[in-house]
C-alpha cells in the first residue's frame, strides 16, 4: 500500500525527471537565470508592509509553449500576489460579457502619457484612457458581472482558473493593506463617478480591484495565462477556453501599446511582445502563435518593471528572435527550443 | 524596326493586359474604392495654398506584395506630396548611419501624448519623444550626412528613390511655401537648439526637411515603400535594398507606437499594423512579411489621417484578417489574394 | 409702555428713514441697478436642483462702510448659499486657530494656473496649491477644530456669525445635495488623504466642507463681511472681532490673487480689489480701510463669477477709483459717498 | 565765473554731505545691509559668461522717496543689467503707444502656472498670458514704434531715460551673447509668429528684446524707476513724466500678480508689493504713493529672484508695514523714516 506521501514523493520525482530533460530552453533559461541572478539593481515596492517583505533575490522564470510544453527555473513556485497583471484578463472579461463596442464607449485604448496611477481620466472622450492605467482597470472591474461582491469575485477568480489552470486564492492581508491605503484609486474612483463612469456600486467594484490585484500567482501560472493569450484564448495545458477567440487581439493591442508602465515605447520598440508588469515583480509576455513567458524578481526600475524581468525577456526575444515586427522571426523558435535536443 | 514610342505603347499594353487580369485583390479593391469615394467626411489640409487646391475627390489604392505583384485602383497616378510619410525613411536613414545606440541618444521612441507639431521635447531625456513627431523628424533630418545642403538632398533623395523604385522630385511651390510658413517647425527647431539636440546648421537642417516632406509620391510608391519595409528593407519590384534589415523593425515599432497622429492608439487596436499617413492624404501601411499598402485621399479626419485611407486600411486588415496580434492571420493571406484566380 | 414688537416696528421704521435718506452712493447704487437688471447674459448654475431653481433676475447689492454706514439695494434681503465666499473665511479661522507657519505648512498661497476644482495639488511641496481651489479649501476645513462634528460646525457657524453680525444657518437641502453629487470633491480629499495633506476624519471634515458652503447669507451678510475685512477683522456694525488684526492681509492676500477662479488675473488687473465669488451667484470685495461690497445675481459667466456681480463691482471701482493700485484713490471715497448729501 | 566742472563738483559735495546725514532709513538700511551681507545662499546665473563673471559678493540697496529724498548703501554704483526688470517699463511703452484695449488684445493679464521663459501661448485667448513672461515681454517689444532698428532702439532708451533721470546704455557683450544663445527666445517668437501674435519683423523686435535686457542700471536707477510708478508716472528726482498716469496702475497691477516669476504669489502674500526682478540679480520694489526700492545682489534663489534682494524687501516690508493690504499700514511710513532725524 502506498500512502499519500509515498504518492507525491513519486510525483516529485516524476517531475524531477521530466524537469532534468536537458531541451536547449531549459538550458538557456538555467543560464540566463544564473547570469541574471548576480544583478541587484532597482528596489523593491514598499507602499505596503506586505510587499516591502519580499525577499529580494527571489527570480523565477517559467515558459509555456503551445504544444503543451512547461519548462521553469529558479523560484517558479513562489507565490506573489499578480498585481496589475490582472487588468488584461478583467479587460477581457469585460470584451466577454459587454461586446467590444459597450466596452470602447467605457474605456479608451490610447496610451496616456501619464503614470499608471494618475488621477486623471480623459475628459474629452469621458472614459479613462486605457484598461492598462489603474483608471480604466477599475472601469474594467466596475463591469465584472453579478449580484453582489461574493458573486462577481466567483466570476473573476473563476476566470482566472480557466487562464492559470487552477484554482487561484486571494492574499488576505495584501488586499486589506491595498483597501486601507489605497487612496489615490479611491480618488480616481470618486473622479470617474464624477463623470458618471462608473457605478454606483463605487466600494463594491473598488474591493473587487484590490481583490484581483491580490491573487496570488507564480511564474508557472504567468506563464500558462500568457500562452493561453498566445493560443488564441485556449489554454494549452488543459485545452480550457478562457477568453472568447475574437477578443484576444484586443486584449494583446493594448497590452502592447500599454502594458508596460512609462517605458510601454521603449518596450514595445526593444521587446517587441505584448507584455504586462505587476508592481509585486511578476511580469508575462506573450509571443503570439508560439507561447508564454512568465517572471517573477521584486525589484523594481524607475518605471515600475522588474528589472530582471525586463532583462529575461529582452534576452529571449534576442535569443529566440522573438520581436513581433521582426521580418526574421520564425513562428516555432519558442516551441522547438522547448522541445528536447 | 521598333521605333521607342511604339516600344512604349507595347509595354503600356501590357500593363494593361496585366492590371487587367481579375485577381480576387483586384477585385475587391476597386468595390472597396466604388464604395468609399461616396463617403465625403473630413475637410482637406489648408494651411498653405498648394495643399488646399486638393481635390476632394481625389482616390487611390495601390498594394505591392513580396513576390513583386502591384495592384492600382482609382487615382494611383495622381502624385501628392509625402509630408510625414517621409519621417520613417529618414529615421531608417539616420539608424544606417550612425547606428541604432547613436540614434537612440538622439530621439526617444515613446509616444508623446501631444500634438505632433507640439513645441515641446522630453526634457528629462533631453530628447525629442520619437522621430513621427515634428521635433523628432526635425532631429532626424539634421542627421542626414553630407557635406552641405546639396549634397545632404541629394542623399535625400536617393534613399527615396531606392524605396520607391524610380527617382523622385520636390514639388518647388510646397517646399517655398512650407518653408515660409513653418513658423512652428522654426520655433521647434530652436527649442531644440536651446537644449544642444539640434547642430549650428539649423536652417539648412529645417530646409531638408521642408523638403523632404514635399517629396512628389503616388499611391503605387507608399505601397512600394511599405511593401520594401515588410520585405526587411528590399524593394520586391527592383530588388534593390533601401535600408538594412537590422533596422527595419525599429522604424516598424515607432511607426506602430506613433505613426497614426492621435489616434495612434486607435489604430493599433483596430488596425493593428505599423503605418504612417501624411497632411497631403497619403497613408501607407505595411503589412510584415505579406506586403505593402499606398492610400491617397485628401479629406482628412480630425486627428490629421485620411478619412478613405483609414477606412480602407480597416477594410482590407478585416477582410484579410491582416492585424499584426490576430492569432488567425495567415502570412499569405496578401499574396494569394493578389494572385490570379 | 412699548412692548418688544413695537420696539421691533420702531427699529424698522427708523432703518426705513434712514435707508431713504438719498446718499449720492445709494443714488448710483440704485441707477447702476437699474442699469445692469436689464442685463441678461451669463446662466445659472445647475449641478444640483436647488441652485438651478435659482431666478435669474434676482439682483441685490449692499454696501458696509467702515463707519458703520449701510446701503442695499434690489433683492438684498433674499437668502443664497454663501459657497466658495465661505473659504476665506474658514482660512482666516485656519490662520487664529494654528498660526501662519502651520498653516502654511498646509495650504500654499500661489495660484494655481488650474481649474478651482481640479483634482490636483502641487505635489512638489505637498499642499493644496491655495486655499480658494477645491482642494486647499477642504484642507483648511480639515483644520477647524474641534471634538467631532456638531463641535466643528459649531466653531464654524459662531465664526460665521462675528463676520455677519447675526446668527446664519445651513440650507439643509443644497447641504444634503452637495453632499450626494461631490464625488469630485470627494476625490479630490481622497487624493490629499493619499499624500497624508489630510486627517483620517476625511468624511467628517468633508460634510464640514459641504455645511459651510450651504450656509444662508444675504448681500448685507456679504458687505459686512467684507467690511469687517476692510477693517482689520472687526465688524464695522456691532465691533465684535471676527478674525486677529494680524491674519487679515493674508486673507486678503490670497482673495487678491485667487479669488475669482480663472479670471484672478483680469480681476487683479481691472478692478484691483481682494474679492471672492461663490456659485449660487454672490460676490464678495473688500475695500481696504473703506468699506464692503456684497452683491448677489445668479448668472455666471464662464469663469463662473456672476455677470452683474462682476460689473457692479467694475463699474463702482471706475466711479470711486477703489483700484488697489491706483496711485489717486483716496482713502475716504467709499465713506464719503455713503453720507448724505 | 564757476566752470560747469566746478558746478558737478559742488553738486558732488552737497549730495556727499546729504547722503551722510544719518536718516533712520539709512541706519536701518546700513544695519539690515551688514546683516544680510553675510548670507551666502544662491548661485549666480550662469548661461552667459558675462553673467557668470558677477561677483557673489555684489549687494546695493537704494530707496528714492516721493518727495524725493535718495538713499543708498552698499555697492549702488555697480551697474548691472536690467534683465526682466525692463519688462514692465516696456509693457508701459506699449500703453502710451496704443492704449489699453489694443495691448490687452495681444498681451493677457493672468499668471501663467508657467516658468517665465517657457515656450508656451494662450492659445485658448491667441496671446501670451502676461507681459512679465518671456512671449509676452517679446511681444511687448513688438510694440515699440518706430520705423527701424535704430529707431526703435532709441525710443526705447529715451523712455527707460526718463524713469532713471539719466542716460543708459546697453552692454554691448551680454547683447551679443544674449542674442548668440536665445535660442528659447527665438522659439518663443517663431511660436507666437506661428499663431500671429508677432509681425514679421520678428529678428529685428528679437534684437531690441536682447538690447533692452542689456540696458546697465545701478540699485539708484532701480529706485529711481521704481518711485516714478510709485509716483502715478512722474520721477520725483527730476520732475519729468514717464508714463500716463492713468496706465501706472495697470503696470502695477501685473507686476503684483506676475512680477516674481515662479514665487509671485508667495511674494504677493508676504511681500505684498509690486516689483520685478531679473536675472542677474537686480529686483525693484513700488510702494504706492510712497517711494521706491531698488537692491542688487547677484546670487539668485531657485524662482531666479535675488536671495539677499528678497530678504531685503521683506525687512523692509515688515519694518515699515508696506504690505499693500496691510490695515494698519500708514502712507507716509518710508518717507518718515527717511527724513533726518
Amino acid at each position: 500500500m502506498v500512502s499519500t506521501n509515498d504518492g507525491a514523493a513519486q510525483l516529485d520525482r516524476l517531475v524531477a525527471r521530466f524537469q532534468a530533460v536537458a531541451s536547449p530552453l531549459r538550458q538557456h533559461l538555467a543560464e540566463l537565470h544564473g547570469e541574471l541572478a548576480r544583478a541587484d539593481a532597482g528596489s523593491v515596492a514598499g507602499y505596503i508592509p506586505e510587499l516591502a517583505r519580499a525577499r529580494p533575490e527571489w527570480f523565477g522564470i517559467s515558459v509555456v509553449t503551445l504544444d503543451g510544453q512547461a519548462c521553469d527555473v529558479g523560484d517558479a513556485q513562489v507565490p506573489f500576489t499578480i498585481q496589475s497583471i490582472s487588468k488584461p484578463l478583467v479587460y477581457g472579461m469585460a470584451l466577454d460579457h459587454l461586446g467590444l463596442d459597450e466596452v470602447l464607449r467605457r474605456v479608451g485604448v490610447e496610451p496616456s502619457g501619464d503614470p499608471f496611477n494618475a488621477v486623471l481620466v480623459d475628459e474629452r472622450s469621458c472614459r479613462p484612457h486605457n484598461p492598462m492605467v489603474n483608471a480604466g482597470a477599475i472601469a474594467t472591474s466596475d463591469l465584472i458581472p453579478g449580484a453582489g461582491a461574493t458573486e462577481r469575485l466567483h466570476v473573476l477568480l473563476e476566470t482566472f482558473r480557466r487562464y492559470t489552470g487552477r484554482e487561484v486564492s486571494i492574499d488576505g492581508a495584501v488586499f486589506t493593506s491595498e483597501r486601507e491605503t489605497g487612496h489615490r484609486n479611491r480618488a480616481i474612483a470618486h473622479l470617474m463617478r464624477n463623470f458618471g463612469m462608473l457605478s454606483p456600486r463605487l466600494e463594491e467594484s473598488l474591493d473587487l480591484y484590490f481583490q484581483q490585484c491580490s491573487v496570488l500567482v507564480t511564474t508557472r501560472d504567468l506563464a500558462a495565462i500568457a500562452a493561453t493569450l498566445a493560443n488564441g484564448g485556449v489554454n494549452p495545458l488543459t485545452g480550457e477556453r478562457a477568453i472568447a477567440a475574437a477578443h484576444v487581439r484586443h486584449v494583446l493591442s493594448v497590452m502592447y501599446s500599454c502594458g508596460m508602465y512609462d517605458s510601454a515605447g521603449e518596450w514595445a520598440f526593444e521587446v517587441g511582445l505584448p507584455a504586462k508588469s505587476g508592481v509585486a515583480g511578476g511580469i508575462m509576455a506573450v509571443v503570439p502563435g508560439q507561447g508564454g513567458i512568465g517572471v517573477f524578481s521584486p525589484p523594481l526600475d524607475r518605471s515600475g518593471n522588474s528589472v530582471r524581468g525586463v532583462a529575461t525577456c529582452r534576452a529571449l526575444v534576442q535569443r529566440y528572435d522573438l520581436h513581433l515586427l521582426s521580418g526574421t522571426a520564425r513562428s516555432s523558435a519558442l516551441r522547438d527550443a522547448a522541445r528536447r535536443g
